[in-house]
């Protein structure tokens, strides 16, 4: 039931039309790892510096997040990127990317991350995620993300990653970018032929569908009124959807357990962009997200009472 | 039962990478009933030129179309467009668009249109779209359609037509524009503060969503692999949705049955795609559209069995 990942452990500058913090704890695995935490054991792979200290610690602790495999380069400073929203939250700026430890990493785990029988590999260096994977030995059930720009310069690697996942868990346009397909039913077709069977494409405020060998699923956003910082939301859907895929390893990982794990991850990412960087999920509770479940059910019902057509 | 639709009557020439069509019958309105003549009786009104000729009045009236309110204009063209799609069907360039008959075109609802209890008004100038409402006399569901154009040239008159209708049915990008609120949940509350109290946010390939002030609901577009001619969705979309409110005017008008209203929509759209123009729509037959819509159920139902949670 133990979950390992491997990805970014950051501080974040980020500036929004209605705030800017300077300093939040960040990073793909945090995001990732937080989420999870709610599902399952979660253990944490990924750099840190000096400046890392008890204080971010303590956010992955209190929610049970295993962080032995957290490795503390001396005299390092750990991974930062800056950013600006718009007031359409989806336009995002990029305005500053120091990879600090982040640059001469490579992972060592633990025998405890490398019995994990569920894996996320998040957005790092394809090479980084196939040699954090050669190291799981007994995984059952691997997810990986990645990113334009490990599409652009180093795809001969991403592709020998991405044949030996069991699934990829990436934004609209990059499967579309990665199989050079700008329909998503073909697209996810090419990823299929490429290795992984599960292709989820995240489509941001519009929520994110599901291609499997037995069909497909989609399920919308949560409409949030108050979206304050967008940083994350990716990774907390990945986290809440692994997490989910973890607690039932034992079980068939069959398309109705998946659908259900896209609610989870639906659920925690809504969220997640309720307030600055880990600050909602630090509060949140278990109630609030089987709530949340439940409300998707609920925006996404209909009933097909057959009517009467004029053929 | 009757639905009314005001709108355009075009011929259309289509460019796409897999083929290319110089003539092809299309317009808002041609588009929207024939898939609402699935669902109800349905009269068209808008004006076409001389070279609008049996063959293409028979392709309404197979499908039982109403045309007595379609008005020839003597020495007049039809209302001509030119497009062009990039091989990812989403990217689109219009290439010539001559308004022809349209441009000084003037409804005249005969008394059998006018005493319609549905009524569409298509995406016309609002001035035009405001003269067809004020005729239609017991009109009880108004849904309108409009574009950046309108927003952009004709604020005051559009707005004015919004506050009338019931129902505002426009892409995400146009709800986002008219309420300047990059957020679609804030920006539907804002339509609603005009004046209807049903939204329709159409996402193209993500489907759509649909706000009122008793919820949320959203639909994903029915995947489909081969999109030959995009061309009309949105219209195909409404009509779908329209015939099924039509066909139900002497109900409630409850978002359960808007929900339906919005599984028929959505799967009449999907076949519009499938094909050039009207062509699709012209061979489908009701058992094929129960099977979407069956289809549409299965691609978004999930059970919400609660797990434990570790808060």
């Amino acid at each position: 039931m133990t979950l390992t990942v491997v990805g970014s452990i950051a501080f974040d500058a980020v500036e929004t039309p209605t705030g800017k913090r300077d300093r939040l704890l960040g990073g793909a695995a945090v995001h990732f790892s937080l989420a999870s935490s709610f599902l399952c054991e979660t253990r944490v792979v990924g750099p840190v510096g000096d400046d890392f200290g008890e204080e971010e610690y303590a956010v992955l602790h209190d929610r049970g997040v295993l962080t032995d495999d957290i490795e503390h380069v001396p005299g390092g400073k750990t991974f930062f990127w800056a950013g600006r929203y718009e007031r359409d939250p989806n336009v995002r700026h990029t305005l500053q990317t120091d990879l600090n430890v982040f640059e001469h990493f490579q992972p060592k785990l633990s025998e405890a991350s490398r019995a994990a029988e569920t894996v996320f590999l998040a957005n790092i260096h394809p090479d980084l995620q196939r040699a954090v994977h050669a190291q799981c030995h007994s995984a059952r059930f691997v997810a990986m993300d990645t990113m334009n720009m490990w599409i652009e310069v180093t795809r001969p690697s991403l592709e020998k990653t991405i044949a030996g996942v069991d699934c990829l868990i990436v934004n609209d346009e990059e499967v579309k970018q990665l199989t050079d397909e700008p329909n998503l039913v073909r697209a996810a077709r090419a990823v299929h032929a490429m290795g992984p069977r599960v292709v989820i494409a995240k489509q941001g405020e519009h929520g994110a569908g599901m291609y499997t060998p037995d069909g497909f699923f989609a399920l919308p956003a949560y409409p949030t009124a108050d979206v304050v910082d967008p940083t994350g939301a990716g990774d907390t859907f990945a986290g809440g959807f692994m997490g989910y895929v973890a607690a039932h390893a034992g079980e068939e990982l069959d398309d109705e357990l998946l659908r259900r794990a896209m609610a989870y991850g639906t659920a925690l990412a809504s969220f997640n962009v309720e307030a600055f960087g880990t600050e909602r999920m630090q509060t949140l509770t278990g109630e609030e997200i089987a709530e949340r479940v439940t409300a998707l059910q609920r925006i996404t019902r209909f009933d097909a009472a057959p009517v009467p057509l004029r053929a």
